[in-house]
Parts: structure tokens; C-alpha cells; sequence
């Protein structure tokens, strides 16, 4: 039975949500872009029964997937949990089975399964597309196919026994000239194992090219970046070993004596190829983008000085502070002979690490990043609520070559996610188009979707929920000729 | 589109709800009990589209059914809205069609049917079920039938043709000893027409008996009451035509001149046997139950004064104030001469007019009525709300034999609605089981099911729903061996 009673955080707007849901022509404010064809998919992650123990982390919580449907001015939404395994073996059970985040040695026994970690996974943080399927993705396990249109889960998949890991990142990159999908899975060969696998996919879904290595040091890989050459991944702060996951703790602690690393994989290149760059105690959880420039990679991403995260005791011992985190641009000199990177901040301005582009220029030469932040400037009764300490109340479009910064401010008592780029149907020019995000209203309890002209930032529409959301993970925008829609 | 922002009163917990939702094993506080096995059935008005008149009054919205099913200490949740003709077109045209309640001269020309107001019926007001089928009902067309288990909807239905009228009212009576259903329909015959038909299913749904007759004057004739030997409809107050229909008003007007009526018509006898109690100006809208006696038949029902219903007009161009409202036992003499019934206030504690008993008693010798109140004695903050002014915060039994009231309080934030009697499993004892009624907490912004223990009136369980919920109008439990539940 479902008593989330004893649950400190676990009341008001961010109770779980615990329901699945249709609206039929969503109640909207302004005016909706006509021409808007497609589908914006969240994945939330979503407790379908209390975590045990009691302090386990949101980031373990069961994955449910919502969408908002646009057609021809019209918005349908839709929102069910994505059907794992784990999922289904507690809904059976009717109980919490599985212990601490990615680590199966605390599960129940019925279900303890530490050689194959990746069934425990909750599929709860990207939504991706390519070769017009639609999957589910966690890093820590593989990616389940999802119907686009009825949000049915098919299964996880390994791509036909194609993919060699025990494990997907819930951040793939396409490139956007070939259409080709680069995809790695990290601790690929069992738990806190330093195994990499990394593959190419064309534009069909078939693996073209596949990588195995190993990083520096075991870590959390959760993001990638990618450049028309080169593939980036970033790792590094975070640690773990099987004796920690013995001794019945979260899979990850924070090590601040360990230097962030970069493994720079040349597309053309074989596994010996790869070039480990490492830098200070950094925390680069996403990237926005990155290019080859001759014999450098750049890549531009929101870093953080120390541990970002909340929930990951810091193993010094120090009390969890949030570190500034501001978008940078970190090169790699492919002819140093140091394997040191150098960093550069591009903004003062403090940015959640939710980053978008127009992923039209994902590996090119660009100009904007858009990213959730606070504008301390605008006034905001939403700060209030202790789970909207890490929130944002604006939407930034940051310009790289200007230096500029063009907002959009959400609403006072609005927390606002990440805004994902939709491209304006026809058009080619980098950034025309608009952003699409979540504004939770806790005062009214509801979750709405604001709409955003990307060139001027001027919001142009609003989607308005009759019931709260649990915060997303991750967004993601695909139009109607990315996936077979309804 | 769906724009609500004109809509004055649709902000906050009771505004539209326009969503279908599973829940599955619903949040709970207490302990449910192990042997509940049924389902507990509401039907909301709830508006798909924003009335056009913007005055156009709640009863005209749309149906939607939600049902918490019971099993096993578990409950599971599902709320869908009943596809009427009326609501597929209006999703077929994304916009509202039709104007004032039980008005068609008020509609989109284009699905404008006087000739058919029963195509127009939103099916909004009772869950009803017998011979195994579930029915959404409403009295001014004929009943849905529901699948209650996915609430599909199958349909409407005029039972293969033995349904002789336009209409079917929202509270037939089921004969406990016989396992008949007496129902009716008034404007049987067409709009504003004085014709009311009213016949008698077996237990396996077959139509046994038919009756039709005029009532003294056309009046709403919500509810009916049901003995061994008589059927009783009460009505009056409510007036209307065709001359006010087609001035584009809503249907009902108050007209305190008019006397209330009363058919009293024997099971076993013909039309010509039916006779008509006056009485003063009075609303019975619902029904408790009732019995007769030798020559006497008594009916037991909430009754008020006055005009009952905000939103009908007076037509004596007084401003409506709620009427004083209490439990009364009103009494036909079959040997009277004058055909004037007899009325006793049972109690002068005000209540709602949403009064039930133990079914299991209906036309007998009995002793409980069950019934929403507001307790002036216990704290409420919920009477703020502008739309729970009506509200209720306590249940209440009252025991016709000794005058006692037996009290459940609800909650300091929390709107109760009417509850029903569930009997446990395995008893015959009048009043021993449940009582299962909605809680709305707007604190919260969330919809709360209460199961109270019905021989002590102390609260056991509470089924906690992660969103808000429309208003019900009624709600029944059906228990597993009265419908072929999954």
C-alpha cells in the first residue's frame, strides 16, 4: 500500500504524482503557433511507492513520461509511467523494492541482482528520438522504446544485440549534417567497473562504428558532447567502488582531491586514439555544445567549482553548499603535450546546468545557449518553497558572441525548467524558432507550459495543466517527421 | 480552444477539471478495510468546454465518472468523462455548442434539436446499476451505459425499445425484497410536456409494468420514493414552457404560488389509480425513504421552504437566500378527502438535501438516514471558499427512532459531499457497514474519500488523490457480486 505519510518533502507541489493522465484540448492563455507540429515529451521522475530507506534519492525514483501533443493550434496531453521492470515487479509487490540509488546490494532479495544492474533502472531522465523511435533513457540502464503517440512502453532494448553495455546515456547526440547518433554507456561491463562503450548509429538506427575503453577513474558520465570530428565526454568528481556499494551507501560520493577529466574520441580514429585531457575539481553534468577548430576542441557547458549535487556526500566532510556554476568554454589543444585543458568563463551570470541549443548547429559553429536561471532582478514569491532553492524563474538566451543576455521571466511564484529549441518549421537561420518549457505554479498548483519566441523572448503562449506535475528531468522537442505521429 | 480565462468562479480548486486519470493503489491514511470488494462510482459535472452563455449553470456540464475500486485494502482509481453525443461533437468542434441548460432553442444551429433535447443530456448526475449493467443518468435523457471497469462508455440505451420516454430520471429505487427497479421519466413526450412515464424492470432488467399520466403541472421531478406498495414522485416549485424557452432562458424558474405535489401511484394499480397530494411550497429534490403503513404512505426526505436553487429565477423577483432545509416526514392518507399530505419536522438541524439510507431498508421499516451537514460546532476554514458555501463539513446519522445525531467530522479545510452507506459483507443488521463520501480539501488542492465506520461514525480510512476533483453530484458502491467487476 501507497502510505507516503512518513515522508518528510513528500507533501504540497511536489508530492509524487502518482497518476497517469489525458487532457483533450488543453486550456491555453495567448495565442498557440499554428504551425507547431510535433510532440514535447518530459520524463519525470515520479515515486510509485515510497522510497525504502527513506532518504534515497529523487534521482531513483520511478520514470513516468508525459507529452504535449501540437497540431494546428491544438494541444492534447498525455502522461503515463514508463512500464520497467522494476516498475512492474512493484506494482505487483505493491511495495517499494529496491533500496538506494544504483545500488542493488540494498534491494530485496527477491529482485537483488547485482550482475545485471541495468533491470533496476527507471528509465526516468531523457526522452530521445532517432530513426523515428522513441525511447526512455536513464544512464544507468538500457533505453526503453516508447510509443510515440499512446506513451505505451515497448521494452528495453539492445538494439538487437548491437549494443555491447550494460548501460545508455540518457544524452546522445545526433549529428545534425549526417544524422548520425553517437551514444555511450559508461560502467559498461558490471558495477563501478571503468568501462566505456561507445558506438556510432546511422541515420537508419544501424551501429556503424563502436568503441571500448576505459576512463581514468571510475565516475559519473552522465552527459556527452559532440563535434563534427570528435566525440567529448566529460567525467570526473564523482566516485565509487564496489566496497561502498557493499557497505549499503548511494552509488555516488564526491571526491574534491580529483581532477575532472575529458576523454576527446576522434570519429575517425580507434580506441587508442583517444586523448584523456584533465582539469580542477569540476563538475560539467551537461554541455551545451562543441566544435573542432584545426587542431582544438572547444566545448561550452555550464561547470560547477564542487559538488553540484545535493544528495552525494562530499568525502572530505564539508556541508553541501551550492557551487557557482556559470557557463564556460573549455579548449582542448589536440597539439599540448600536457593533456591539461584550459577554461574560459563566458557568463558571470550563475545558470542551472540545464543547457540547450539549436540542435541544428549541434558540432557547428553557433551562437546561442539557452538555459533556465534566476533573475534576481525580477521578483519572485517562489524561492520560498524549500524545493525551489535550486529553481530558476527566467529563461536566458546567452549570446556568445555578443555577450548578450535576453530573458524571459516565467512569473513570480513560477519555478521554471529546462527550455528545449523548437525550430520554426521552414526556417534554417540558427535560433528561429521557439522555446518550449514547464513553469510549476505552486500557488495555484498546477504546471504550465510557456511557449517563447526565441528570436525576441517574448513569450507567445501558455499551456495551463488542471493538476501539478512532479518535476521533469529532461525535455525534448520532435517534430512531426522525427517520429510516427498520430 | 479550450480559453477559461472569462470564465468568472472557474479559478482554483473547483475550477474545470477536463482531465482523465488512473491512480493506481491510491495513497491511503488508516486502515481500508480488507473486505470492501466493490467499487465506489461519482458522476461530476465538469466542464469540456466554458459555457456559452458564460452564465450557463453547472448542472449543464459536461459528465465525467470517476470509480475508486475496493480490494483488498487496495484501491485503484480511474476518472473518465462519458461520451455523450453532446461531448463528442463538442470535441469534434474544439468548442462549446451548447447554450443554456435544457434549452436546445439556445443552440449552435448546428446540432440545434428541440424535437430531441434527450441528444443534448451531459449524463452527469447518479451512477446507477442494476441487472449487472452501470448507467450514467440524468434526467433529461435517457442513461449511458458505462463498462465498469475501463468506464467506456457503451451508449445510451432505451432498453430495446421499452423505454417510452424522452427522459430517464437520475434516481430510480431497487426494490430490496424483489430486486425490481422502478424508475421514471418526466417531459416524456417532449419539452416542457406534462407526460411522465414510469414503469417497472424485473430483476433481470426487463420492463414488467408501464404507467403513463400527467403530472399537475410540468416540474423538475428529480427523485422518487418507493415502498411495497406504492411509487411516490414528489415535484413542484419548478416551472417552465416553451414561451420561456424560446425567450432563450434557462428551463426552471421558481414560482412560490405553486403548491408542491406528490404522486402517490400503487405498484399494482393502473394510471386512473394515481393519486395527487398537495402540499405547500415546498422542494423535495431528494428522497430518504419511505414506507406504507394500512392507508397511510410516508415518505421521509430533506425538504425546504423555498427555492432551493441559485440559479433559477424567482419569478416573484425575490433574490435568492438558501431556504431553511431539514429532515422531514411527510405523510399521504389514502382515506383523506382532500388529498393535502401532512408534514413533521423529523429534525431542525439544517442539512444538505443529499440524503441516504442503508439500501437494504428501502420501502421498509427503518431507522437511518445518512447526511452531509455543516456542523456550526466544529472549526472550519473551508467556508471561506465562495463555492463551498453550501458545503458541508460533517457526516451525519440520524436515527429516526430516538432523535439522535451520530457525527463524523471531516476536516478543518474540507467540503464534504454526499455519502453513501456500503454494508458489510456478510450482515443484515440496518447500519452496519461503511460510509464512503468525497472530501474536497482546497488547502491541499486535493480530492480526499473518507470510510467511516457507520455504527460508530468514526472515520477508519482515507483515500488520498493527488489532484483536485469537480464537484460530484452522487455517488453509489456497487459491491462485486452487483456488477461483473474485473
Amino acid at each position: 500500500m501507497a502510505d507516503f505519510s512518513g515522508q518528510a518533502g513528500m507533501r504540497g507541489y511536489f508530492a509524487p504524482s502518482r497518476f497517469e493522465a489525458d487532457v483533450y484540448d488543453c486550456e491555453t492563455t495567448g495565442e498557440i503557433p499554428k504551425d507547431l507540429d510535433g510532440a514535447f515529451y518530459r520524463l519525470h521522475p515520479d515515486w510509485l511507492y515510497p522510497p525504502n530507506p527513506p532518504d534515497d534519492i529523487p534521482l531513483a525514483s520511478d520514470g513516468y513520461m508525459s507529452m504535449f501533443r501540437f497540431r494546428g493550434g491544438v494541444v492534447d496531453y498525455k502522461g503515463r509511467y514508463v512500464r520497467t521492470e522494476r516498475f512492474e515487479r512493484q506494482m505487483s509487490a505493491r511495495r517499494q523494492l529496491y533500496g538506494y540509488y544504483r545500488n542493488p546490494f540494498t534491494d530485496d532479495p527477491g529482485v537483488r541482482d547485482p550482475e545485471h544492474p541495468q533491470r533496476r533502472t527507471t528509465a526516468n531522465t531523457t526522452p530521445v528520438a532517432h530513426a523515428g523511435v522513441l525511447y526512455a533513457t536513464k544512464e544507468d540502464g538500457l533505453p526503453h522504446r516508447i510509443d510515440p503517440n499512446t506513451l505505451e512502453t515497448i521494452g528495453p532494448t539492445d538494439f538487437g544485440g548491437a549494443w555491447k553495455s550494460q548501460a545508455f546515456t540518457a544524452h546522445p547526440k545526433i549529428d545534425p549534417v549526417t544524422g548520425e547518433m553517437a551514444a555511450f554507456g559508461y560502467e559498461a561491463s558490471g558495477l563501478c567497473s571503468k568501462d566505456v562503450f561507445l558506438a556510432i548509429f546511422d541515420r537508419t538506427g544501424a551501429v556503424t562504428r563502436e568503441w571500448r575503453f576505459e576512463v581514468p577513474y571510475t565516475s559519473m558520465l552522465h552527459d556527452m558532447a559532440l563535434t563534427r570530428e570528435h566525440v567529448i565526454i566529460p567525467g570526473g568528481g564523482c566516485v565509487t567502488s564496489l566496497e561502498r556499494l557493499h557497505e549499503g551507501k548511494t552509488h555516488w560520493a564526491w571526491d574534491s582531491s580529483k581532477p575532472s577529466y575529458y576523454g576527446v574520441i576522434p570519429r575517425d580514429g580507434e580506441a587508442k586514439d583517444i586523448r584523456w585531457f584533465l582539469g580542477p575539481e569540476r563538475a560539467v553534468v551537461h554541455t551545451a555544445n562543441a566544435r573542432t577548430e584545426g587542431s582544438k576542441v572547444i566545448l561550452e557547458a555550464p561547470a560547477a567549482d564542487a559538488n553540484p549535487w545535493p544528495w552525494f556526500e562530499d568525502l572530505a566532510g564539508g556541508q553541501f553548499t551550492a557551487p557557482r556554476n556559470t557557463l564556460r568554454r573549455i579548449t582542448f589543444d589536440l597539439d599540448s603535450k600536457d593533456d591539461r585543458c584550459t577554461e574560459e568563463v563566458l557568463f558571470e551570470q550563475p545558470v542551472t546546468s540545464f543547457t540547450r541549443v539549436d540542435d541544428r548547429r549541434l558540432g557547428l559553429p553557433y551562437r546561442y545557449i539557452y538555459v533556465q536561471y534566476f533573475d534576481l532582478d525580477r521578483p519572485s514569491r517562489a524561492g520560498s518553497h524549500p524545493q525551489l532553492r535550486y529553481g530558476a524563474n527566467s529563461f536566458g538566451r546567452f549570446d556568445i558572441l555578443t555577450g548578450e543576455l535576453k530573458s524571459c521571466f516565467g512569473g513570480e511564484t513560477h519555478m521554471l525548467q529546462e527550455p528545449s529549441f523548437v525550430p520554426r518549421p521552414g526556417s534554417s537561420e540558427e535560433g528561429d524558432g521557439w522555446l518550449i518549457g514547464t513553469a510549476h505554479n505552486p500557488a495555484e498548483m498546477r504546471a504550465e507550459l510557456m511557449i517563447v519566441d526565441a528570436p525576441t523572448m517574448q513569450e507567445v503562449a501558455r499551456v495551463i495543466l488542471p493538476f501539478r506535475n512532479a518535476t521533469q528531468v529532461h525535455g525534448a522537442w520532435f517534430g512531426a517527421g522525427e517520429l510516427p505521429l498520430a
